[in-house]
């Protein structure tokens, strides 16, 4: 593991310089987990150069000639003055993530000349995945896919969509999910994904997932409501595949009976987007490129209104994934990313169509040296259940 | 529901009134569905005197007089204008919730003299309850005592803790368990709660949780690990209750086999202490001389050593729960909060006895006129699995 996360303090390092930056101060679990290959409470603090030293508050027990004990972030100040280390002039902070009032504590500790967004700092170095990273990230989307394979299985005539779901859940648990479901950004939430069966797929959500939902409750208002699942309706599963620390994304369309002609036009117009992103998507090709190509493709189909919802509609085909669902890059009109080897992805053509419900595919994929290579492997037809 | 809002409007009011504040900026999901019911994407705006504006983003579709549609939180200040109300001078904003960038995003909308700490004035407004929450928070506790009564029926002789956690998370969703978990402070995570099995019970952990478990992966440091249930372990279940968007807090104790001497004489010195804090607490009673009682309980049975965990032990024995599962006030030797009617919490005394595991109990109780009622009733000795 120390060499894996050696690559990691590395690019670290390189985007500090790129920066101008001195160090980053990370106090957050999800950049703690990146840095240090496990969850603490504490600090983990990132130089130009040498180890990261990690300021360690819980658990007790940890080792290594880098773990600094401390009971408040306060002691950092004296540990750094001991080791001769100067203090920063240009230091990175998560000001994306961490409370206004903890920034105004670590800038009191460090007092730096200037302060810069550690956030995108670090969404940029871990939008690259490692090879390790790739490699967690395929072994869940192989969990991922066979779960999905299981779904027909759990099936029972006359069940709701939350019924379903919970089923789902199950499964998904007992091929090992650790069902927590990370985010970037604290205004999305969701349990282990979504089911969205018939016209409670247009229902439109607070949040910024694809697709929407009612949900069960006003405090959690995404997903699925308690809507039967009755002929007709067409049921689609977007869980989300965290087995490994890794998230995939990966979403697969069922039916009870038969759905209306236009549903399945818009399916195979999604596969039709997946299909012609697939060839297109490239190191080098823009992310704003994709989504316009995509959204070209749903016009010509005369699908426009339906496209990545009806009475809502998102703004985006697709996401970077990673230790969070919805990472770098970002496949929108005004992203300013470009793909790069390593990257990522989750893409989600998806159509909402009224009185059936949602239809279209969701896969994870990697950007290779010359294209992107699918990590979630699974029927993509509309499967009946039965 | 608009004269249940009116009553957190008006406390919520009165304590800006007490602060000497002009308007508080609320815009993290909890609170969001405090002051409105519901969770949107978007801000409220409370003042001094009026009914609150709601400025929503997401979703399309609400409906009401105080419902105004933006696309970015600097179009607040032009609909302040218009309606003729000025800008505050003494604003309060979510600082301990809030990103250090949105901070400053918003003391750029509203420029006002003096910003000051709305997380904490909201956790003290929510930490006494309405009439209607504590609804919520009872029919949370009446289906969170259902589900612990049928958990010797999910057990199975030869599972481990993980398998027996799966069952009981799919029968909480079944009885209608909302899934998600939500805690006050970012620092903090876990899945649908933590089912602790012999000296797993002792694993320290990276968050403020009273007791830890290693959990499944580095990723996620908490509760179960897979660990046989074998004959002589204790298997302490503490599964969060989200039924109603308001959670209850509940641990029992079930046992393979026979425990210890130690085991029971600690579960025992459990229910003594939870027995004596029901006597002594009472509207005026100090967080902290709870707590204080506990631990002299603790030592005069002579296990200090494992109170609140052995190798690693929690500095507290209760926490205020509501929307979130770590509200005010919390039982703590600094706490300087005293109990008043209205308020609910969550009292856990819990030994971890080597070799064994956790013993000890959690019910979740009001604070009435004249004493304290327990809202979760469900057997209380260690149930014996089989």
């Amino acid at each position: 593991m120390i060499q894996e996360l050696r690559k990691r303090w590395n690019a670290l390092q390189q985007a500090l310089a790129r920066e101008g930056g001195d160090a980053i101060l990370i106090t957050t679990n999800v950049n703690l987990f990146y840095v240090s290959g496990r969850i603490f409470s504490g600090a983990a603090y990132v130089r130009l150069e040498g180890d990261p030293l990690f300021f360690v508050r819980r658990p007790v027990g940890l080792k290594g000639g880098n773990v600094i004990y401390i009971r408040k972030p306060e002691e950092i100040a004296g540990h750094l003055q001991q080791r001769g280390i100067p203090m920063p002039a240009k230091l990175f902070l998560e000001t994306d993530s961490i409370s206004y009032n903890e920034y105004r504590r670590y800038e009191k500790i460090f007092d730096p000349r200037v302060v810069c967004n550690g956030t995108q700092l670090l969404r940029g170095v871990r939008s690259i995945k490692t090879i390790y990273e790739i490699g967690r990230i395929m072994r869940s989307g192989v969990l991922h896919a066979r779960l999905y394979e299981r779904i027909p299985s759990l099936y029972r005539p006359g069940m709701t969509d939350t019924e379903l779901s919970i089923e789902i859940e199950r499964e998904s648990r007992r091929l090992g999910s650790l069902g927590i479901f990370r985010i970037f950004g604290q205004s999305m939430e969701i349990f282990m994904g979504s089911l969205l069966a018939g016209d409670n797929a247009d229902a439109p959500s607070p949040y910024d997932f694809a697709l929407g939902g009612a949900g069960l409750d006003a405090s959690l208002p995404v997903g699925g409501n308690g809507t039967p699942l009755t002929d007709g309706t067409s049921v689609m599963v977007d869980m989300g595949g965290n087995f490994t620390g890794y998230m995939t994304d990966m979403t697969r369309v069922f039916s009870v009976g038969k759905l209306t002609d236009r549903a399945y036009r818009a399916h195979d117009t999604a596969l039709e987007i997946q299909r012609r992103i697939e060839q297109t998507a490239a190191p080098g090709v823009p992310a704003a490129d994709l989504y316009n190509l995509a959204v070209r493709i749903a016009a010509d189909a005369g699908l426009s209104d339906y496209f990545m919802g009806h009475r809502q509609q998102a703004g985006f085909i697709g996401h970077g994934i990673g230790i969070e669902i919805n990472e770098a890059p970002v496949l929108a009109p005004r992203s300013k990313e470009a793909l790069v080897p390593g990257m990522v992805f989750a893409l989600e053509p998806k159509f909402v169509i009224p009185s059936v419900g949602a239809v279209g595919i969701e896969n994870s994929f990697l950007v290779t040296d010359n294209g992107v290579e699918k990590l979630t492997h699974c029927e993509e037809a509309i499967v009946p259940l039965q």
